[in-house]
């Protein structure tokens, strides 16, 4: 057992639990119903019996519930956060119980655009209603309910996961007993709104997008691309990008004048605009 | 005669001059060459006797030599700096011989990628030559000797004018008297290329920009939208456009969780993206 080994979750599942009933729709803060829905979450380390252990993580935008370890022996990279969370780790799964899951309209696992409409039988797409942040977390509650969590010690996530640990202090003030919102904000500025538009626009404007009724195999990947190249730029400071890339040249000691890229930011942010995230196209406006 | 019409150049023409004849290629920064050359530009005021009153204007990305006054009696909307320029005005046509050309590349009168490649017969698209600032102020420069010019008192400009202005300064220390740089600098940083690539990176993924042999009626206008909205985010900083727009919404009291735009800054900018720049697609690396 190597120091990797020794500090991990190990194998873990990402379960599907189904946290509202066909017949039973849940009211959404834009006035619409939504059912089914179906929450994929995965869980480290134990619930104590006291129940007061519980700590909930929120993910960011395009992410999951796979937080840590390796959902198969093959898999060659661990969760997105595995260097927090594990035995002996910041959030430490030989104390804590720990939660993620995939939020509202995340599609990897969660019910979201990509998933059956039971109307039609076909994906939602553009008739997934708009989701807010209070209906994540009323339906992480619902998720919690059913796992038998009376409380959460402590609420934790970055970005739009801090929107939620935020609504989550304010929807359950006494459910939450410590919050941890990192690199999170209240609401969306003119900037942030403006930023996020761009990406919209861009993925709307791809003609595979096909009004969102897309195939699985033939979806607006170019707009999805220069959305993701966009939320690139706003993930690292002005500062932080100028310090990491400054004006490196790619692969050259001099410029060579053609419409490949010249710079190392843009090959940065090429590599980022081609990750491809299949199905996991939010759906969100922040309140 | 209204207080419009007293403190205006009035009917101006924009005139147009080869200034690289087809059997004198022009040696460009890449190290190709380009020939013919024709610069598009409009002059106001007259040169004094001494030659000594010119003042140079350098334009902004996507704009023209029409600084001033009106092209027709039709139009309804005077130059793109006509609050600055005229009689009485900051850069006073009385006392000034003012000269504004579009720049190499610019293509609005200018030799650019959509002028007729000698060669081919064809626009140039793509094979236009990837150009600098120092090549358009070269070009400057020659369209100044043609007009004999011996000497410029002013040299004025903001963003990528700003760039030709400091290029001047280091080419023609003796030939330019003052420089007036406004809101530039000497060189792009990371970040300033990051949004350069996404915006470019846009137009390229445009199906309609067929590799840049579009025709002229069927351009890669969502691509080109998509990168003016990125520009127009960038025109303003964080603070300005937060004090402009906020979280305004478009038109109505409360969201309306649709895909329409919700937000005044959204709706600025999509109608920015919306302005047809038609064949004003510079191509251009800052150095």
């Amino acid at each position: 057992m190597d120091e990797t080994e020794k500090n991990s979750v190990g194998i873990v599942e990402t379960r599907t639990i189904r946290v509202v009933e066909q017949g039973k729709p849940l009211e959404l803060e834009c006035g619409k119903t939504l059912a089914p829905i179906d929450v994929a979450y995965e869980t480290y380390g134990r619930l104590n019996e006291a129940g007061d252990n519980a700590v909930l993580i929120c993910h960011a935008l395009s992410s999951n519930a796979h937080v840590a370890g390796l959902n198969s022996p093959d898999d060659k990279k661990p969760g997105w956060w595995d260097i927090m969370v594990g035995p002996g780790k910041g959030i430490d799964t030989d104390k804590y119980f720990v939660i993620c899951s995939n939020f509202l309209g995340g599609c990897s696992g969660t019910t979201g655009p990509g998933s059956t409409n039971p109307e039609t039988g076909k994906p939602y797409g553009l008739d997934f209603p708009i989701i807010t942040i209070a209906d994540m977390v009323k339906v992480q509650k619902l998720l919690l309910d059913k796992l038998g969590i009376k409380q959460i010690l402590a609420c934790v996530g970055g970005s739009i996961g801090g929107m939620q640990v935020l609504q989550w202090t304010i929807e359950c003030p006494e459910f939450v007993k410590s919050a941890i919102p990192i690199a999170t904000t209240t609401h969306l500025g003119a900037q942030s709104i403006a930023f996020d538009a761009v990406g919209r626009n861009a993925i709307l404007a791809n003609p595979n997008f096909a009004n969102g009724r897309y195939e699985a195999e033939k979806g607006p990947d170019g707009g999805l691309g220069i959305a993701r190249m966009i939320g690139h730029i706003t993930y690292l400071s002005e500062q932080g990008m100028r310090e990491k890339f400054g004006r490196d040249l790619r692969n050259a000691d001099s410029y060579s004048y053609d419409f490949i890229s010249e710079f190392a930011v843009e090959t940065y942010l090429e590599h980022q605009g081609q990750v491809s995230w299949k199905d996991s196209m939010p759906i969100v406006i922040f309140t």
